[in-house]
């Protein structure tokens, strides 16, 4: 029976000898590397985290205490340790474990995550509620050096600093977020770790002073002077936290004692730990990039499996293609400049290629001052995380009708990551930004044609949205606004992107019952025109219109507002969406068919309406 | 003739003999008095900023050169100087001078702002296209201490230090935001402005250095090692910025030389300045709080108008009643106690009350682990600014289902503050948030009931909005969803919250004119039933939804679209509403009537309907 067959809950690692943690990480990170393998995830930031996690267990009762962990994706050994080990199996599958904490899954995972950057906000929330409500528990934040240069963080830093609430932040240095970390606060880090260490003193320092709190009165301005020696004024400490580290994010046993001092501290506490991203894993420690998150792949040898040509390489192939015709084109991204496929321009023009960082705000206002003095800034974008621009959208760019490019990827249903990252709210939001056109392709060629037609023609602010993953059987190339894919006076199914593909199965399914549905795939998402449309329906009389986007800001709203402004008679209708946009994980052909937006269910639905008896 | 009234332009300012500047700032501080003691205005700030401003100009050419204020309410100087002198007594009135800096008004005025925190972002995006576009001009952003806190500018910062492009940031440091600052990043500030000056040194070694290029080079590693020594580390050097300061900010001089050297460094440079806010005029360097947005006041004594009772007052008096029988109660600001009517509460409750500085994000993630663990947290926020929250409320509230209140003030359109404040996408992004519920008071008596059905009675997230300043004649009281207002067969009106008086009034002013218009009330933006309303519908055939909200997501469409899904027969109906959203400043009286939201407007509107002519 291996340590780690023992391991049932946080409670049960801290009965272990301390003898034990070294193997036990072993065999966890075996396990990881097994598991993953299979299952595809979130490799590297794991393997990183190994002794970390199982030192925060052996200090914490997860069970009570509340251990917020940033984007969440490093929290496999948590869940591995606190009961979820069996069902490990199911990671990042339809019903099953999730790749990041679940309150939902288990009281262990204190909060949600998905999104950088909030831990610390949300943690000082928790141990806030604490002290007010009067009750015993501790509350730590593990933030990534990536995470910690988003603003959000640092407003949850600054904040946190101020209020004097015990709280322990710990950085998890690893010098990249999901590529090489950039920006001030990654320069900054980088010399903190070269200082002279200032933990032996402290070590020493307190284990005296603990034993004589009268002393430790007394000595406290001596203490001061000397600690202004030893470690210098850094950010935190000059902000009112009490600065512990860098200390070695894999030697278990200090980390633990550390953890155990922050803790005890009663005090904000940064906690600053250096972790190698992929430890222990020689194909993700050489490529870490690659095993941020990554697919099933081969765990002997670390081949992982090429991936499809995907919408983002697409993009990113197109936006060289355009840089290279125009030299006011510049990309910009938040972190992801693999993800959104912009390795490539990065390459070949690095002067006009920007990674901001995990900084979705400071991206959408800074594409705003270059295309006030000329340039057209092209921002790539996960949908889900473009939300946090939401704000500089409307202020930086609407207002001033700048011409800038949001090129919004994953946008949709994405998949395993589930709905933190499920991109079903931008149809919404973009289309509530003043003066904003939203194009929305259904086929690489469309991609590439709206990229172009958004950068050199248009003007304003523009969003191309495009999912996650390869093209459907619809490959065709179509810039109107409204194109009849099919036609049929039964009745008119609406869609649009790479769902379309759905709607056109769910024809031919009709078709072969009889049924002759007219199908409209919609290019512009804003515009109201709908004029096609209206005619389809002025025609059939009859009307699905069928989306990957939550009910408030569909477009099945629009039409259908338009259609009674118009005045049109009596219809039979039915808008299909994702409702309030909360989809769990699944692969996207598993979510469509738990929304009801599968072939089959739509086939169904309009088959219903055309007999009469829905 | 005065100093000031040579001064018709940006350049006019640096034909000054030096001696001039002192009298001249002197005369632009009397003329801010005397104009925005009629006009109202933010005050306080642009006090602090006058020699600020004018060394600005004399170093800098507005026309071609790039000035951001950051917020852009400390403008004033600069629109002065920058040949709006003349037009000044306009300022913040409809069609006169905007309060904030706009491009269309002027082109001096280099981005508009309004929101905090944009401006080192939008700066660094203009350096970065003056360098790609091989052009030839400076950029500088001027930032206040208040919101320079607020996340968005620490991403600025920090992305600005890295990449080492020319550009300087002037950080215009008067321990204030809107009140007292806040945070560990005030309190770093707080130890900067104590340590021993740097710039005697910087100063003397410039002189020297800069004659001799060679020996700037060779001697640039003792120059780091002396520097080390006087200055000590900071955040800002720490990142990668050369900072200098900090500096007297009404030393005009001296704050002229400095901005000098800053721009000629041709690296990101930091200029710290200390300002004080109210500068010259007492009233408002002892109530800078009072002084920062102010109604027109009496010049000589500093005395302002008392302000009547308003919907903020009526929140604040009913949080704290709440509060005193439930002590989960929380409240939260992002530096805004005061203007949100939280005053008192903070006061009684200095436990439970959180100001976070100018971090709305923040806000939103910490009241998420604060409901988590069984607070009851109600953020009040202006509605413009929570879009900053927008991806925190989805994220971090309701993807668990959080029961937190928002209060939405100043939702709707907000006056003289003009496009970057009216409260009008809220409806749209609200509704957006997953199980969000948005209740919408449309008088005093309603905020109080709806509020502490919100606190004491529903789940989930839920939003009170309510807009800027005091109750129309409706006065009534309804928690209904839908609220039928006065019967009528002819038309069916439907509005909410303070805009329904526009339409008691509009149905009043239809009887005149012998038409009945039923007007329906809605408490309850969310739920999507409209039962009553389609009844009316039903009944009257016409209908109008008149709301202050942008067109995308504004709830017309809405209801537009359940009528057309129930398949109601042919309707004549209209939707009056602010479409894309960008309205222009005035009061709200002027702006209804400008927009068709105007009683007389939505009457005629009406009528025609009626009598079959539209």
């Amino acid at each position: 029976m291996s340590i780690l067959d023992k391991i049932n809950s946080s409670n049960d690692i801290k009965k272990l000898n301390s003898a034990d943690l070294v193997p036990l990480c072993g065999e966890i990170r075996q396990f990881l590397i097994d598991n993953v393998s299979k299952t595809g995830g979130h490799l590297a930031s794991n393997l990183g985290t190994v002794e970390l996690t199982v030192a925060l267990h052996r200090v914490y009762d997860s069970s009570k205490d509340r251990i917020i962990f940033d984007v969440g994706h490093q929290s496999y050994t948590h869940k591995i340790i606190s009961g979820r080990r069996d069902s490990f199996s199911t990671l990042r599958q339809h019903d099953g474990l999730s790749g990041f904490p679940k309150p939902y899954e288990s009281d262990d995972d204190a909060f949600i995550a998905g999104h950088a950057s909030s831990s610390v906000s949300t943690a000082l929330g928790m141990a806030k509620a604490r002290s007010i409500r009067k009750e015993n528990y501790d509350v730590v934040a593990v933030i990534g050096d990536g995470a910690a240069t988003g603003g959000l963080a640092l407003e949850g830093i600054e904040n946190a600093a101020a209020c004097g609430e015990p709280l322990v932040i710990i950085l998890n240095d690893n010098k990249m977020s999901i590529s090489e970390n950039v920006g001030g606060f990654a320069k900054m880090l980088q010399r903190m770790r070269v200082r002279p260490a200032y933990l032996n003193f402290k070590q020493k320092y307190r284990r005296v002073m603990s034993r004589t709190p009268l002393l430790y009165e007394m000595t406290h301005n001596m203490k001061e002077l000397v600690k202004a020696k030893l470690i210098h004024d850094n950010v935190f400490s000059e902000m009112g936290f009490h600065y512990m580290g860098p200390i070695d994010g894999h030697d278990v046993g200090l980390l633990e004692q550390c953890i155990r001092w922050a803790r005890d501290t009663r005090m904000p506490v940064l906690l600053h730990t250096v972790t190698v991203k992929g430890k222990g894993y020689k194909p993700a420690e050489e490529h870490p990039d690659i095993f941020h998150g990554v697919g099933a792949f081969d765990a002997l040898t670390g081949a992982v499996k090429a991936s499809d040509r995907d919408y983002s390489a697409v993009f990113g192939e197109t936006l060289c293609a355009l840089a290279g015709k125009n030299g006011n084109v510049c990309a910009l991204t938040a972190a992801m400049a693999d993800g959104t496929g912009l390795h490539t321009f990065a390459e070949m023009y690095p002067k006009r290629f920007f990674d901001v960082g995990i900084c979705e705000g400071h991206a959408v206002s800074m594409a705003g001052g270059m295309a006030k003095q000329g340039l057209i800034p092209v921002f790539a974008v996960y949908s889900s995380f473009l939300q946090r621009g939401f704000d500089m959208l409307i202020q930086d760019i609407s207002l001033l009708k700048l011409h800038a490019v949001f090129a919004v990827d994953r946008a949709g249903l994405v998949g395993n990551d589930g709905e933190t990252h499920h991109g079903v709210f931008d149809v919404g939001y973009l289309r509530t930004v003043p003066g904003m056109t939203v194009l929305c392709p259904a086929s690489f060629a469309e991609l590439s044609a709206m990229l172009e037609l958004a950068v050199n023609e248009l003007d304003g602010p523009v969003a191309v949205r495009y999912p996650r993953g390869g093209e459907g059987e619809y490959k065709g190339l179509s810039l109107e606004a409204e194109c009849v894919l099919s036609e049929g006076g039964d009745i008119s199914l609406v869609g649009y992107g790479q769902h379309i593909n759905e709607i056109i199965k769910a024809a031919a399914l009709l078709r072969e019952k009889g049924i002759a549905a007219e199908v409209i795939k919609l290019g512009c998402l804003t515009g109201e025109c709908y004029e096609k449309t209206l005619a389809s329906v002025k025609k059939t009389g009859r009307l699905i219109v069928a989306e990957e986007c939550a009910e408030p800001g569909c477009l099945g709203r629009c039409i259908m507002s338009e259609i009674a402004l118009k005045g049109y008679t009596p219809l039979r209708a039915e808008l299909v969406n994702l409702g309030s946009g909360i989809v769990k994980q699944g692969t996207v052909k598993e979510l469509y068919k738990d929304t009801g937006l599968d072939a089959q269910s739509i086939a169904l639905r309009a088959e219903k309406l055309v007999r009469g008896d829905r």
